[in-house]
């Protein structure tokens, strides 16, 4: 899995039938700046993942990418390989706290 | 998923018979362009992709990747990795359309 | 999927036991020379793919990986994650021919 | 599968159900430096890993990726393509002993 | 699948049970130098692969990955993502040898 930044949404109507109705956002993958990791910077890549948990623009979400998109109750017999499993509430590394979702409109994270 | 731009096709007569009457795009997935996100631009790379929708050169489509690609009622015997399970409407980042397919002749996406 | 073409072969006779008798090629995946898109170039990768078809060295095929190799009826049961699909008669983008098998000797194709 | 350094962890709340109580690791997939091999040094990239072995900060473990994270008796049915299936001892290079767990305090692996 | 050169192995003793007893060896993929494709060169990469052909330290061997890796007889229920699928005795690049297992002492591959 990684951890990646919601920056948007795509509309599409004309699609695979079983797609109906799900909500597709747009998410940067990011990772720990070196050499320091002491905050995220943004990986510049771009993918497109299913959200079943509401997440929004700005919030970091755990991204799970391949056949294991699909062992959630609701993504079961999508066409799909990406899916946020999680909302991040917090980032830790050594004993540092690099992300905290609440604290977030202050952040200094590059590449935001 | 990934966001890629349909850019032509291929043409194979000698090939695995479940492959038969399959329609093969060429595309090329995109990013949004760093550290702006306000339009998208090409990653340079080049994929092949089943197509069941219709999508056309110069669509921008959704392509799923992997065992995933087999889930479609159309595809889940084919020896493929890499389908198209939309055709995409609108690219919506923060508060930004950076892509509405209506009025992509006269975008300015770079890389195109 | 990919287009890559095929540079030679590899031998192995101490292998899994499932795995003898097969072809194995050396394929290189090549990608739309960017900005122009109007000819194949390499990516420099070099990849082994297990062929039914009879590839040749020269030929540009089409090649799917991961569980969906094992996706023909010959490779079902192989430890495998490379599989030759298709062999690529023409490559068209946009309004061009970037490439068309008979025309291939007089190739101009960089990094060929 | 890769070796990575384990560096953090991360914590969510609101996630998938199956997720609920499940350990999760930032990890940081090392290799060798190259041309000499003698020491391990970061790729830089940050993957996030489900963990049962009770791995901390600081250790190198085995990471594997795609469906074959979910063959673990706990993993099974998680939505998870990551996972830590051992811990490191040491690794061995030609001749040499490029990482050992006990003596790593006095290690000088870069991007440490 | 990918050619790749033996550099060494990791032993962990705190492991998931299914993985006691495999052979862990450490392995660099390499591929064709450009343009000239006459020898092979290391990717700088490292991966770890399960071993059950005997391969040791300093031969080139073929590498298969993903759910792939759980097709053979050995490994078909442990959570592993790469395995060793043959020892590779050589390289055959259009009329050129450029790896052969008995000449390897003398050769001039780079990266090695």
């Amino acid at each position: 899995m990684f951890v990646a930044k919601v920056t948007g949404s795509i509309v599409s109507t004309q699609k695979v039938d079983s797609m109906r109705g799900q909500k597709l956002l747009v998410v940067e993958p990011f990772r720990l700046e070196q050499p320091s990791r002491n905050q995220l910077t943004t990986t510049g890549r771009t993918f497109v993942a299913v959200d079943m948990l509401g997440a929004g623009v700005g919030d970091f979400v755990l991204i799970s990418q391949g056949s294991s998109a699909r062992f959630t109750p609701e993504t079961q017999k999508l066409p799909i390989d990406c899916v946020v499993i999680g909302i991040v509430d917090s980032v830790n590394i050594e004993k540092q706290t690099v992300y905290h979702r609440q604290s977030e409109e202050s952040s200094t994270a590059r590449g935001q």
